[in-house]
């Protein structure tokens, strides 16, 4: 598909030379996310100002001309994968804080800003902005929104949508919108920053987002422990979540998981360890001991192999030595993973894990898993070679059983990943054609040419 | 208007005698809420199961019968008044919990439960459910969810949208959804769970919520601080809320109110106090010391008059006696009081009661403010006397210019009471004509016969 000549004189109204690319070699690297599909669009522009995201989507809009957003393409979906070529807007220039009030925790910034970036400005200030995924050196605040995309404290401070005061959105019919409002309470008509919030790029282009800043504490203690078995695990997640020192990380690795280090490093373990804890608190340095006596009596149960707390920095990197050497492992032993982000209910995780195996086992597939236990948050990882014959099929077999099983289990498909295009096609079997219907009349609404991201996130018809 | 026969007699198949009024003198009592607005429903029924909500539904929509949910009639705006009359659908009778999850932390109710009683069911497991409007011995959790109304608490724990997972709910096209998930995390779809919560009856009814849990703390302490002005206490409260010891409630009083509480009975306060704000802060007991050590330096300024730290349950009842005195002392000196909820960014508070002092002069009208003052969210006491000639042309005047003040400052309309009918008429003062438009191709989407709460919460063409 070429973009017409008249529609294609517009961009070079809006975007000055270096702002726009249109060779193919250019183009190409923006076509892509971590999902490692790519796709060549047709053009790349880079807009700085909200009035030239405004012109673009209303030139894409009048000349039906598909425009993907896209932040870092750190995302794992395919969801900044522009499916139809067209135009990506890549918002990596449009980076700016503009304004910062401590005074009433909040900061605008427009999209591009990295997370990182983000945590640095308001860290001399006292301050942190809750979501916190593992890329967050890389990736963007653009695209933590469009994801809802979150982290390990997410347990206790929870995602994008908890931590969003408003937004500047342009829609895909090109008309400007401003949501929410610059305070932490406000019911004047429907939530539509939520409702932005996880659309993936398929309802607005976000332009500005007003953050609710969280004040530092003053300190953070970390804590591990050691399970027989899942089962005894579960048990103490459910118990951690249910008193009063809730946890600013709660992750857990499966036995797979622990084995699989202990073939290729140190893990440090007791012998029998079939699930592991990494417990993190924060708050005043007063409040630890009390905090860590308390989710010690609630991780104490009969699974129970070994609980240490970090005395020093040291040991800190100690106890999570087991957790950070397993991606490299997980990249040593399989040249490809599928690396899921599933969610059940924290009762149903030794269901899920027994099932997870069983599938392992029958597939003759290799599954670890380790993730955001306190919200039931798990990654599966799936590691299989597509170099071998069937072995891709076999894969996606598995991932359709095991989709299959976090629904009965009445989990998610995706806690913090999003659906993009890789699980586009089993969104249906999550939600209800009631819902799925509205779902698709907002995208309507918000889209008529649909011309953003167009059959991403649900499937449109 | 009379309800059609055949409509009636299809009302008769689902309801059984008992749970259908069609006699003025019964449903009358059903037509208003605490907007002291009352409008003669046609009908009143009674649902107690979901299928006859739904069935109802249904019903209403195939005859376009208008129908009106109402949970216990303490809302404040008329968003439960039956304006075109119908069908008023009291959700007073289905009241369970359907499901109770300690492990996973979550309760699935039905929406007629009322704050108080879902209250009472979980604190012996250690639980709460951080909602908690003044009315909470009556008010249900519908109307909560109806609304996203809050109350102190929702400085430090949020407001429904924050505490919700999802909903079952009937569409006003007699459709069935399920939002939303049973985790903590999720993010397959679009959410519709927020965009329900809040839209005040609109959209959908709601007929099942599953709520997000929080662990009782261990103890709470009060403390008092008492400001020689507004401007000093603003200056304290950004200083509390940027410090690490989020207090569990930071509300505050102005001096007129405390002018107001001494003329009637005994404040207790410094002379020249101008200013007060009573903090609360939750936790572990051993984390109180540092907690308070740091609300004290925070609350600490040139215009800090006292510092008052409870330390036993008498002198705790002492600190909120003046705020305690407050609504008897209002109902004593004032025939009638408009009471709004605005917001503003908490620096900006002083610029506001400056601005409401100099309304209230020049009005000749009596202004007294009070409210959540960590949120920014205050409640603007006008009072008049209605049987005085032009005296509620002038307040409602005097409304109009604050809402404009509200408006210049970033602020919203309100915080927590919603919408309804009371302002509805502003709220295109507040929203953009972008969005409003977005939001009634929404409500036509879930609602194509606009029987649903018919020009509520914002004005529907």
């Amino acid at each position: 598909m070429a973009l017409p000549a008249p529609f294609l004189a517009r961009l070079k109204e809006v975007f000055p030379a270096g702002a726009l690319f249109t060779d193919p070699a250019d183009c190409w690297v923006y076509g892509y996310d971590n999902s490692k599909r790519q796709v060549l669009p047709e053009a790349v522009v880079f807009p700085t100002r909200h009035e030239q995201a405004a012109a673009l989507v209303r030139a894409c809009h009048e000349y039906k001309i598909p425009l993907t957003a896209r932040g870092r393409g750190t995302g794992t979906t395919g969801a900044t994968v522009p499916l139809f070529g067209g135009v990506v807007a890549s918002f990596e220039r449009m980076d700016r804080v503009l304004e910062f009030s401590p005074d009433n925790r909040y900061i605008v910034v427009e999209p591009g800003i990295t997370n990182q970036a983000l945590q640095d400005y308001v860290k001399p200030h006292g301050f942190f902005w809750p979501p916190d995924p593992t890329s967050a050196a890389f990736c963007s605040v653009g695209g933590n929104l469009a994801y809802n995309s979150a982290g390990p404290r997410a347990v206790k401070y929870g995602t994008p949508r908890d931590n969003t005061l408003g937004l500047r959105a342009i829609t895909g019919a090109g008309e400007e919108i401003r949501t929410g409002v610059y305070t932490t309470k406000g019911v004047v008509g429907y939530d539509l920053t939520r409702l932005l919030i996880g659309s993936e790029g398929t309802l607005a282009l976000i332009t500005e987002a007003t953050l609710k800043l969280t004040p530092l504490p003053e300190t953070r203690r970390t804590l591990r422990a050691v399970y027989r078995d899942v089962g005894a695990a579960a048990q103490a997640i459910a118990k951690i979540m249910a008193q009063p020192a809730v946890p600013c990380a709660l992750e857990f690795i499966d036995g797979n998981a622990i084995d699989m280090v202990r073939r290729y490093s140190t893990a440090g373990l007791p012998e029998q360890a079939g699930a592991l804890l990494m417990i993190e608190v924060d708050g005043f340095k007063q409040a630890m001991a009390p905090q860590i006596d308390s989710i010690r009596a609630a991780a104490d149960n009969a699974g129970l192999l070994e609980f240490r707390v970090a005395e020093t920095q040291e040991e800190v990197e100690a106890l999570w030595q087991t957790r950070k050497a397993l991606s490299p492992t997980l990249r040593k032993i399989a040249p490809k993973k599928i690396n899921e982000d599933v969610v059940v209910p924290v009762t149903e995780l030794p269901v899920l894990i027994a099932g997870l195996n069983e599938l392992s086992a029958r597939y003759g597939l290799p599954i670890v898993n380790f993730g955001h236990a306190g919200n039931g948050n798990i990654h599966v990882n799936l590691l299989y070679d597509p170099g071998k014959p069937g072995e891709d099929d076999k894969a996606h077999a598995c991932l359709d059983e095991m989709f299959g099983l976090v629904l009965r289990l009445r989990g998610t498909l995706s806690g913090e990943h999003g659906v993009g295009i890789e699980k586009r096609d089993y969104v249906d079997r999550e939600l209800d054609a009631a819902s799925l219907k509205l779902m698709h009349a907002i995208k309507r609404q918000f889209d008529p040419e649909g011309i953003l991201n167009w059959h991403k996130g649900f499937p449109m018809a």
